[in-house]
């Protein structure tokens, strides 16, 4: 490493990992207790200037009794969310080969509440992602009671849907070949549709037998993506729902597979999936701006 | 970091380095040798899969007498490259950042030859990018006789540009101001014209007075890019020869700002630039396949 030049500020350790593509920089929060700024983040993110990044996995410190960590969730753009899937399972893995914990079932806060993750073989991890909401209001979709399947006009078509809440909106459509689906087209225009009032994410589902499927993510607000979690998770519930699937299903996506299992109504989806190390990195970060180290002490 | 598993092969220490958003992968293959496959670099260039890069440079031991370093470039598709103005300044940077020398003039054997790269205050970096090429046939450009300008056919306009070679063929068009550019239209219908036989890049170019301009380039197989070195010396250039430009002029990229000056016909252009450290990392490449381990071993 270079020495640290004037206006420097401390120097970071992160680890760069992914989960079916999508992408995070991790960093124990504990070991190095540190203070992210928005602005700091969206640099950090920039896959140029930065370090590149879909979300940063900040691990902390738990804030409950019978918990073992605390993680945060930031999107590129510095605003902290509730929940990722591939992050979950990245956390995972992360707090076991950094050895933070020993433990193979590790219960973690989140901003969504507490959830509780399993380290198996091969370094798979397994998410509990909750139970499925199908009441029209809760998910949220316009429609008079709850069906199985819906349909929708879109543009000068019909098309069946079904659609799910895994915590944020979900329709899912059968197609007969993932490659051919319109999902560029139907996508975007179905992700705004008038009966989804806060946008969805749109997935295509092939099914190949009861458990094999196929299946392509639009993603809300982020266009196509290489894997959706909560997607996989929607697509297999509705599939299930329309008797074509068992309850474990491998799902193909763009960026790798994932095992979902869901034993019916009123229980939770576990989506069981891979977790890479990219690199270990360190940097060192900007100074904080003078104003901000003289917090408190009056004018300067 | 977690311990060596089976079938991983030997870590890889590196740095991550941009220039005006050109961004590099750069290793020291003097304290660590390795040999990268094709197929390794392109996962590696992978930005959601990989380290993510634009390019990877690789700092050797020179194979010439009074030459400092040897340095390769790869494309993030694996294949080996000639010359880059930003990898250049970061090489620059990087040898002396690692205390690989302590020289501020250092020379360096490339693909293309022998070039000398000046560190000076601030870190910014200076190369001799060469002596531009008008000759026609040698940019190549289709025209009778050498001019400042040409007149050219595209689509159903008509449009004035210079046409310089920086060991790479350049078009440059004046215009009046490049936020408002046809660059997304014009470029890609410049670069293939038939005049171009070896296709061409692209530049559109403001000039706010005789020591400053503004530049957008679009690249040849690229696309627009933040920050085109041989193009902020094309552009120089061509103001120069159309007299409305002073011999040091500062040029305003999207990725940043870079000084361009030349004497005249038949004298190299230097470029001055930023290089920056963006992180330190390491990582496991993974192991040989088995027949390359046994290599020469007959069959196994």
């Amino acid at each position: 490493m270079s020495q640290p030049r004037r206006n420097q500020g401390p120097l970071l350790r992160f680890t760069k990992m992914q989960g079916l593509g999508n992408d995070f920089m991790v960093v124990d929060a504990i070991s190095q207790p540190f203070r992210l700024r928005p602005d700091m983040i969206r640099d950090l993110a920039d896959r140029n200037f930065g370090v590149g990044f879909d979300q940063l996995l900040v691990v902390e410190p738990p804030g409950l009794p019978d918990v073992d960590f605390r993680y945060r969730i930031f999107n590129a753009d510095g605003s902290e969310v509730e929940q990722c899937g591939n992050g979950a399972r990245c956390f995972a893995r992360f707090v076991r080969d950094q050895r933070l914990t020993n433990k193979r079932v590790i219960r973690v806060q989140t901003a969504k509440g507490v959830i509780e993750l399993k380290v198996g073989r091969n370094n798979l991890v397994s998410v509990n992602m909750g139970v499925p909401e199908f009441n029209p209001p809760a998910i949220p979709f316009a429609a008079d009671c709850r069906k199985e399947v819906y349909t929708v006009d879109v543009g000068d078509q019909v098309v069946e849907l079904s659609a799910i809440s895994m915590g944020n909106p979900h329709g899912v459509l059968l197609v007969d070949d993932v490659d051919s689906a319109p999902v560029a087209s139907l996508g975007p225009m179905l992700e705004k549709h008038p009966r989804f009032p806060a946008r969805a994410n749109i997935g295509f589902l092939q099914i190949q037998d009861r458990g094999h499927v196929r299946l392509r993510v639009f993603e809300r607000g982020s266009g196509e993506t290489l894997a959706c979690g909560s997607g996989a998770c929607a697509a297999v519930v509705a599939g299930c729902l329309r008797g074509l699937l068992d309850n474990r299903v491998e799902v193909e996506l763009r960026g790798g597979r994932l095992v979902i299992e869901w034993q019916g109504d009123g229980t939770p989806v576990m989506m069981e999936g891979p977790a890479t190390t990219v690199f270990e990195g360190q940097l060192r970060l900007p100074a904080e701006p003078r104003s901000r180290r003289r917090k408190g002490h009056g004018k300067s």
